[in-house]
């Protein structure tokens, strides 16, 4: 940043706080950027996942951690902002099939949009986002073709791309299982107790254990061969 | 489109409360739409354009309005959310040469990412927008290659396109000169004293006749032969 000295390019950092969004961190800052995370506050039930945004962002070096505030339950029709149940012990073959009730229309596509715009002021043309094709096809925003569609409108649509500049969305954990996603991250030393992936957790931000995204991360442990550091509720409160 | 059915197909149509905008939505009304409108409230310094907006919405039959609010102002760098002057009397020429500082980074594309959440919400599938090219140049998020991206963007990020639907984002104005709108408006019969276009309004919602878009609406308005409603500030309180 001193003048004379390489300056390391600026890369945008999506994170909710969860296991792919603190590895992704974790890889781009392993890429050599200097990152700066962006959460949000967009009306989720579940706001205790913005404080392990914070803890991962600080504990993996992000350069500074925006949080931008709307709300998306002005638009609802979502068990992630709604009053509606979250899907508990579904089996994994079911998932990834359809389009589940944990889809939060147009999220990613409003995150990398906000993204875009702080990438704008900011100086960087890099963008990290945690998405994961494999493991979960079932959500639209996810799909490798999503994000190359989008690395093109944001060329066309943006101050960067009409000076003849390039945006990268890097999707690096895309085509990767959970496992290798926590044997990367086990390798760069993430702490993943600072994480949560439930999407049902108690008060005290402890993971349910039994919503899809707590299966997949459990047995995302498990296949890698790494001992699972995640706190869960106890039985006798699970729903 | 409505296979059989006699409901009007709705379409959210971007609404900001200035000529284009209105023009647009009347446009929208036209084609036979049950139109939502969609307004934000992004930190703007002049938020009376909000009250235009919803003037607009009430006059033009709009089915419904809403306002979804946001801070742009914590990412910084355009005149129309940060105490950055807005240029005055620019020579028309000069105008579309260089991206203005007037452009606020990414807004058209978070704008339209929202209008994506509530089309996938209300079931429907067409989104307006009243951008418009010829015109005014200048912003790399009115340009008719940025719409065409953004809609196929949208087609493979959402769960209308996940579900082999298409997503169509209108621009009815693209092509049109400010002159041409407001012919096409006035045979809508789109009150146009109802509009704010003004980038540098005064407490009284009038208009500066200064900006860049206070130049364009006016010589829009002598060009197309209709006479101006405009309300303009007295000259001795214009900056």
């Amino acid at each position: 940043m001193t003048n004379g000295s390489i300056a390391a390019p600026r890369a945008v950092v999506l994170l909710s706080g969860g296991l792919d969004s603190a590895t992704t961190l974790a890889i781009a800052r392993e890429m050599g950027f200097e990152c700066l995370a962006l959460s949000f506050d967009y009306g989720q039930r579940h706001k205790i996942e913005l404080q392990a945004a914070r803890r991962v962002a600080a504990a993996l070096g992000a350069r500074d951690h925006r949080i931008v505030k709307f709300d998306l339950r002005q638009f609802g029709r979502s068990a992630l902002t709604d009053n509606i149940d979250v899907p508990k012990n579904r089996p994994l073959e079911k998932m990834g099939g359809e389009i589940p009730i944990t889809y939060v229309p147009a999220r990613n596509i409003i995150f990398l949009s906000f993204a875009l715009a702080l990438a704008e002021v900011s100086d960087c043309r890099d963008i990290f986002i945690g998405v994961n094709a494999l493991d979960y096809s079932g959500y639209p925003d996810c799909r490798p073709s999503f994000i190359e569609k989008y690395q093109e409108m944001a060329a066309a649509g943006t101050k960067t791309g009409a000076e003849g500049g390039s945006i990268r969305i890097h999707a690096p954990l895309i085509s990767m299982t959970k496992a290798e996603i926590i044997q990367r991250g086990v390798a760069l030393e993430v702490d993943y107790s600072l994480t949560l992936s439930c999407y049902d957790p108690d008060d005290q931000g402890r993971h349910c254990g039994a919503c899809d995204s707590c299966l997949l991360r459990r047995k995302g442990f498990q296949e890698a061969n790494v001992q699972d550091p995640t706190e869960y509720a106890p039985l006798e409160i699970r729903s």
